[in-house]
Order: C-alpha cells, then sequence, then structure tokens
C-alpha cells in the first residue's frame, strides 16, 4: 500500500483502527449520546490526570506505583482516587461470580460471630508473638451441652491446652495486650481468612503455592460461617452490600456437598441442616431485604438473587450423579432459586470434566424425567496458565457440555475455535480481574487477556469471585483495575459489561427487561453525576 | 448439543480440539512421517519425565522451580536438562531479531578487550567492597598519545584519581584482591554488562525500571565494541558462535546514528570510522567464515548474513531523513548486505512511528529515485503492555507502513484485524520469549502470548534480541523456554518456526531454496538423533 499524502496515510489509518476494534460492544454501538460521549471523555480525562499525579507519587511501602498494579499494594492508593470514587457510584448490573463462603467482609463476620454464643474458637498451641503468624485458627459452632466444658483459658495464655475450644468473645477479650488484646484477635483471624501481598507476590508467588493459602483461608472460617443462625445474616449482609454497590442481582455460587466435613449446622449446634433448608433461608431473607427495599422506595436498586448449586471436583463420578440428582430436587421445590450447576476446586490439581462426563451427560436427562424446568450447567473452565493441560481443556468440555456461560475462562484466548463458538452460541465470559491477578494468573492488570476478548466481541461480565479473601468487595475494584490498565475501554465499555452481566444472568426474560429498563434509567443518572463530578475534579486539579 | 453415548461425545470432541487448532502450523502439515511422529513423541516425554524429576527439586536460591520459570533464575536448572542438551543439537535456521551490540557473550568481549592497548576503561571514584556493586565502568580505545598519559593506578586504590582512564589490562591485573583480583574486575564488568535475577525480579521489577538497567549495560561497553579492530573480531563472533547453536543465516540489526556519542572509533582511535567502512569489514568478515567452513567442507552449515539498517526512535524527522538517505547509499554499494530499515529504542518512552510519518512515507520514492533494490521496513512494533498507547497503536504503523515483519509485536494478540492481515500478506513476527520475560511484558513463559499467535495461524521466528544481555546466547534457550511451558507445542511446532525463519528472511529466493533444502536434511539428522538419544534418556530415567 502506498500513499500520495499524509492526510491520506490518516484516513486509511482510522479505518484500521475502526476495522481492528469493530467487534468490541463500544464502537459497535455506534453514536454515542451527547451525554454518553461527554461522561466518558470526562471519565478519560480524570484517568489522564491521576495517571499522571497521584501515579506517580511515592509511597510507603509502594516503591513504583502504576494504575492496575498488584491490587493487594495499590489498594490503598486506589480508594484515594477520584476515579474510585466515581465507579463507587456506578449502577453494576448483575453479580454473576462469586462463592458466597466469601463475600462477606472478615471485619463484619466477627462481629456476626461475637453474637452468638455457639461460637468457639481454638488453636493446635497455645499463641504467642513468634507463633501467631502461622498458627491458625479454628472455628465451629458447638452445641449447648459441650459449651459449659470448653476452656476459659485464653489462646495466648501459655497455660492454654492446645486444641481446647474457647467461647469466642471469650478468646477475644482475653487475647493477651502484648498481642494487640481484642484488636490483636481480630488480625490474627482477618489474617488468616484473607491473603496479604507478600503472600501473594513473594512467599506464595506462584498459581500452585498461592492456591493453599486460598484454600486456607476457606478452612478457617466455613464452619463458623454455615452456623445456620449466622448463615442467614451473611446472606443478607452478602445482599445488602452488594446494593450498596449499585449490584441489582446476584448469583452466588454456593456450596453443596454432601457428607462434607463442612455441613450446615442448626442453631443447637447439633445437627446438619438439609440443604433444602438452606434455600428455605435463602428465600426468606431475600423476600425481607425486598419487603425492606420496598418500604423504603427503593424496590429499584434489586431484582432479585438466584444460586448456582456447586460441589467440590474431587468427588466421585457416582457421588456427582447423587448431587445431580439433589440440584433437581431443589429446583422442583425452588425453581425461581436454582440457576444452574457448576464444580468448584483448583482446575490445575483436581479433577477435569472429563472424569465426571458419564454423569454430566445424563444431567438433562434426569431433569426430563423429574420434569424441572431446565438446570443450566455453568462451569468453570480454563482458570489456568496452562496451554493444553487437564484444566485448559475444561474449555472443550464445558462447552460441549452447552455450559451457558464459563466461569474465568482466563486461557479461552488460545483458543480460536472457542472463541467464535462463545460468540455464536452467546456464551459470555464471567472474568475476574482481580481474582486472575491475586491467584497469580497475571502479574498485572496490563498482562491480563481481558483486552482480547473484548476486542473479539465475547460478551463478558466483571466478577469479584472470592471478595472477602481478596479484599474486592462490591464490584467497584474490579471495575477499577479494568478500567486504569487501558487506553482503550473507557466508561461506555463499563456499561456495556454491566448490561451484559443482566443480559447473560439466569433471570426470566422477563426479569431481563425489567432489570435493564432500571438500570438504563440510573446509568443516565450517573452520567449526569459523572459529568459534574469530573468537571469539578479536573477543575479542582488544574487550578493546582 | 446432546449426545447419546460416551464414545459419540469423544468423536465430537475430537473433532473440535482439531477445529480449534486447525491454524497451527504444526496441525495444518498433515500427516507426519513416522520418524517426525517418534521424535515428536520422544521429545514429549522426555519433557514430562523431566518435568517430574528435575523441576520438582529444591534448588539453592529457586525456592520454588517450574519449566518455563523466569529465565535468569531457572538458567541453571534449564542447562542441566537433557531437553535442554537435545535442543543445542537443532537446527535452527534463521536469527531475525538480534541487536549486534548485544550478541557476543562479555566474558569473550572482555578477553578480545585484553588484546587491544588501545582499551581503556574509568570509574567516577575509587572502588571499594561498598561502591562496587553501583559505579559503573566506562570504557574507550584511546589513541595512542593520550594512552601515555593514562593513570596506573588500579581503580581499587584509594589514591586513584576518578575520571582518570586506566589501560584495560593494567586496571584488571592491579585490581584490589581483596575485591576478587583479575576476576573480580571481571565480575565488575559483567554485572554492568548484564541483568541479573535480583535487578529484573525485585528492584527494577516493572518495565519501565528494568529498561533503565538494559540501556545501561549498553553505555558499558558500546564504545569498546565499536573499536574497529575489536568491531571485526566482534563480528566473526557473533556469526561463529550462532552457527555453532545450529543458526544458519542472521540478520542483525546494526545501529547506523550519523553524529552520534557512539561512534565507530578507528584502529589509531583518532576518528570515527564512516559506516561504509564497517559494512566493508562485515562483508570481509562474512567471506572469510565462508572460506573456513568451505575449506572444512562445512559450507551448508552457514547460509549468509544480512544487515538490517537502525537508528534510534528519539532523533528529529529532518535526522531520520538523512539516515534513510544514509541507508539507500549503502544499499546501492551493498545490495547484499541491506535488509531492510527499522528504528529503536523503547516504544514506551520514545517517539512513535507517526512522529516520523512524513520521512518515512518518502523512502519508496526516494529508493526508486536512487535505483537501488527494495529495502523494506522490519519494524518494532507493540513491544509493550499498553492498550492503545502509542506503543501499541505502533503496530497500525508499521502494518500500513508495509512492515515486512514485526519486530515483538507483543501487543498483537489484542488487534484481530492485525493478526488478519499479518496471515494475509504474510507477515511474520519476531518473537523473542527471554526478552519479553526479563524486560517484564510478561512474568513467565506461561503468560506469554505466543500459543495466542500459534493458533491463530500467524507466523512466528523465535529470536534472541539482546543475549549478551540476557544470557540466552544462540536460540536454544528461547526454544527451550516455548517448548517447556507448553503441552500442546512439540518439535513439530519448534521444526516449523525454524522454517519460517528462513522463509521470512531477507534472502532472495534462490538462497531461501537451498537454505530449506539444506535444513531439511539437518533436520532429518536431527530427528533421528533425538529418537535415539531420548530413548537413552527416558531408559535412564525408568532404571533409576
Amino acid at each position: 500500500m502506498s500513499f500520495s499524502s499524509i492526510s491520506e496515510y490518516q484516513a486509511h489509518r482510522d479505518e484500521l483502527i475502526l476495522a481492528d476494534r469493530a467487534q468490541r460492544a463500544d464502537h459497535k454501538k455506534g453514536q454515542l449520546s451527547e451525554l454518553e460521549a461527554r461522561a466518558d471523555k470526562v471519565v478519560r480525562d480524570v484517568r489522564a490526570f491521576e495517571a499522571a499525579t497521584i501515579w506517580t507519587r511515592e509511597y510507603q511501602g509502594v516503591p513504583h506505583p502504576f494504575p492496575g498494579m498488584e491490587f493487594l499494594t495499590g489498594r490503598s492508593i486506589i480508594v484515594q482516587t477520584e476515579l474510585f470514587k466515581i465507579l463507587e457510584k456506578m449502577p453494576k448490573g448483575a453479580l454473576l461470580h462469586a462463592h458466597l463462603d466469601a463475600t462477606v467482609n472478615v471485619s463484619h463476620v466477627i462481629k456476626l460471630a461475637m453474637k452468638y454464643p455457639a461460637i468457639h474458637v481454638r488453636a493446635s498451641t497455645a499463641l504467642n508473638a513468634s507463633n501467631i503468624g502461622s498458627v491458625l485458627p479454628e472455628l465451629l459452632p458447638l452445641p449447648e451441652e459441650l459449651r459449659s466444658s470448653a476452656g476459659q483459658v485464653s489462646l495466648t495464655d501459655s497455660k492454654y491446652t492446645p486444641g481446647t475450644w474457647v467461647p469466642f468473645n471469650r478468646a477475644r477479650e482475653s487475647f493477651d495486650p502484648q498481642l494487640g488484646g481484642p484488636e490483636g484477635f481480630d488480625q490474627w483471624i482477618t489474617a488468616a481468612a484473607t491473603i496479604n501481598p507478600t503472600e501473594a507476590y513473594v512467599t506464595h508467588n506462584t498459581v500452585t503455592k498461592i492456591w493453599q493459602k486460598f484454600q486456607s483461608t476457606f478452612r478457617v472460617n466455613a464452619h463458623m460461617i454455615r452456623y445456620r443462625p449466622l448463615h442467614k445474616e451473611y446472606i443478607r449482609e452478602f445482599i445488602l452490600s452488594s446494593i450498596a454497590d449499585g449490584i441489582s442481582y446476584v448469583e452466588p455460587r454456593i456450596n453443596f456437598v454432601l457428607g462434607e466435613i463442612r455441613p450446615f449446622i442448626s442453631a443447637d449446634g447439633l445437627s446438619h441442616v438439609p440443604h433444602r433448608e438452606i434455600l428455605q433461608d435463602f428465600d426468606e431473607v431475600l423476600n425481607d431485604v425486598k419487603a425492606e427495599l420496598k418500604a423504603q422506595g427503593r424496590e429499584d436498586e434489586f431484582i432479585g438473587a438466584r444460586i448456582i448449586y456447586t460441589t467440590l471436583r474431587f468427588i466421585t463420578p457416582e457421588n456427582l450423579e447423587l448431587h445431580l440428582q439433589e440440584c433437581i430436587a431443589l429446583k422442583k421445590e425452588f425453581p425461581h432459586l436454582i440457576a444452574g450447576f457448576d464444580l468448584v476446586g483448583d482446575e490445575n490439581v483436581l479433577k477435569p470434566l472429563t472424569y465426571y462426563l458419564e454423569p454430566l451427560l445424563k444431567f438433562k436427562e434426569m431433569q426430563k424425567e423429574a420434569g424441572v424446568p431446565e438446570i443450566p450447567f455453568i462451569f468453570h473452565g480454563g482458570e489456568t496458565l496452562g496451554d493444553g493441560t487437564e484444566a485448559d481443556m475444561n474449555l472443550y468440555d464445558a462447552i460441549l457440555l452447552g455450559t451457558k456461560r464459563i466461569g474465568h475462562g482466563f486461557s479461552l484466548v488460545k483458543h480460536p475455535k472457542l472463541i467464535e463458538i462463545c460468540k455464536e452460541r452467546e456464551i459470555a465470559i464471567e472474568v475476574c480481574p482481580i481474582s486472575n491477578e491475586i491467584l497469580r494468573l497475571t502479574s498485572s492488570m496490563h498482562m491480563h487477556p481481558l483486552p482480547i476478548l473484548l476486542n473479539q466481541g465475547v460478551h463478558v461480565a466483571l466478577c469479584s469471585d472470592d471478595p472477602s479473601v481478596f479484599g474486592n468487595m462490591g464490584l467497584t475494584f474490579d471495575y477499577f483495575q479494568v478500567l486504569a490498565a487501558s487506553e482503550i475501554t473507557g466508561l461506555i465499555q463499563l456499561g456495556e459489561m454491566a448490561k451484559d452481566s443482566i443480559k447473560f444472568s439466569s433471570l426470566e426474560q422477563e426479569g431481563k427487561d425489567r432489570a435493564l429498563a432500571i438500570w438504563q434509567k440510573r446509568w443516565e443518572k450517573f452520567l449526569e453525576y459523572v459529568v459534574a463530578e469530573g468537571q469539578r475534579v479536573l477543575a479542582k486539579g488544574s487550578a493546582n
């Protein structure tokens, strides 16, 4: 190709860039409204302004900050930005990928634990300054009769008998002042239930190692969270905090494992709660929240919630079949609550989907026989750096088995044919940017494959995965990281992802239409806020 | 899609996998010969065996090794593997992306420097244990009359006058035994001219920071390397060491910067060497090497070499035009030596191609007027983590300006239309895996986008970029890293990349045909070696 003039070249260049970006939702949708265009521009200006100011300073413990940097290190800077404050107000649509057990802030969980005398804590040895960093707390709701026999000696007292259960509040109040007293106790619990920068970026800086720490966080508080009365409050807090972040519909994954070591425990601490009763609780909380919102004239802020039934990808195929049956039974009783079925756990070390082929291939037929509405698979797949490993190959099986969406799909970008299929069959990808980075699939947002998916026109919903472990509560942090690391992605693309999160949710068409209409109204309001607020920020910035 | 049986499912699955990989060269080429199939299998077995043995052990200073890990940390393990020893024997085809100033092992450069009394060294202060890690050596060839006035005081003597030139050998021999004596001197030079693991993975662990260290390595020895007599030996060593690694054609990039601060220095140390004389030297060395090989009956091991004329991407457009003119003049005199034109330097901070649009658009016309054979652009582009930054956008301009190949093209995977064009117009990508990793575009080979390019059917040639700085001499290390980090890529794909490196070189068709025919002969021999050697390794392995 040769050009007779610079202007001719520029014309061809503009054409080429458009063609290259033609599959992006934000470019496809053609002309922007004047308000959209202005809001998008303002956000780009604020991003550029803060990239040159807030992100160029030196911070205590952050030697070289940059937008889109490691989340756990950059978090304290992110929350100082006006860009973050703007995104907090954005209507986020739906949260489609979050594991319920990891959705409520640990500080709040501690407050909940303090309300229930049943909750006890123990350690494998008396805690002191040298071992507190390595000894993990165990938490469990005890039945009435065992509580009396529980120890009263502080976990930090050298006379503490290793393994003795101590009432949660007693343990907290009697925590050695040398170790921080009650706050020290809270920090001990928090450190065990979350991932810190040193773990993610130094001591456990590989996918394999960080997964070990990641899984230990669930072992710490799963028992406590699954204490029925606390669990109901937990669900409530998850929904309320999501609404507070601008999320109007949630589709959490809940682990229902038959005969598992971490069952739901009844209020008296004596028995395992049947899973159907957990769904009743979920339904009850849902209706309470909706009623309260309605009473406050806020019903438009929350459309509802549905559950993705999940079990663990290390059980036997026979055992999996039992879970498929239970899932169908629950769908029969709670057709409005069960959204789909999935398997969870580290794809890199646990069983691939092919291991469960026989029962999984039967699932459709089982549903027909039971006469229940369809229960789609909503599989995790390709949450890996592997190229042709079982975890990577799970993508073929997720798609062949008819998955409705793909959880993570991190390695999807390597598969041209699968990308094509995802577009044809409208299979959306649940992308969890911060989760991927903390679990070391990518070192920063700049290495994340999300832009590849967007430029290929694949539908994407941003998700938080395990926010209580990662510290990315709500969806604002994930939206921020995506926006901060690109010069192409702007507010309009974020809006498209929010809309897609509703379009590809498990809501009925009617529910989707309502949710989208409400979202659009809130979006317009948000855009006006963005223009006003953004201009204020920029004016203030240029004044300094 | 629903399946009536497992076998029906498996059949669809196999089909889908084939369709997904259909654009890969190794899958496209259809049936493998029995020898190819066996060699490919053996290599996969050796890779799997060593992944489970050598790569699972703990090593001093390598807490958690894995195949494809950070090169500077994993190098000492890589060289212990049989997989590496096998790849050393592989015929590599052409080396299409290497900057001449960074192609010869520092230890060899030191040996060369010791041969020339003109070479002098100085430091900004007397060296001692506490500052030797931070004070950089400066090296320069001095003219006869200045040598006498050069200092004789050791650089490590507190009486050393900062900035005084000391003869290289004198400085080396008088280096304080407390600092390691002559070996300590060599280590000081080496540390300054290479990147170490701490710099790449700790102190300079971002693209911006590592580029600062990277550029300093060139400042250290560029003057010395460009001393004409030493430079001729340098070229010779580059070619010989390439041949020793199984490379049969090289296309180095050489910086020709008019009025630059780092000119080529004449033997007497007094004047700048005209660039045409450097090409004469190159030609002379080339012919000598060819003659020697012919005399040894080894002429098939080396097809030849051509130069990609490069200048720096911070000069003015007017200045660039002068370089385009010189490049044309050199092409006129050495049509067989000039392969193309490129601009070098950190794309993230220096000028984008658009800055040079006016002169670059004239280049074709200038060549016509001068009546020289075509000089293609062979541009660097997209060597960045940016999404829509100038460095990323360089890809649009490189392609619009008709680049023959793309240097790095790291961000190409984000551009569906550009990938399509690269396939249509057969624009090959010069992928430099180890360079990308050390310069922090990717944290390990598992995060490198190469598999995306291969699966999309883009032509790729693996390259070493700056091996003397990175320690990836030859091409064996880069081939190893690519092979070790994938379960899909095998020996056949490596062979395809080697063939592509010849097909997309600047050789005339006749030269390509000859090179390909010779490569095929060597490849068959290599495959036989692989089968025999691989089986020996596996037998030994299972015996233990």
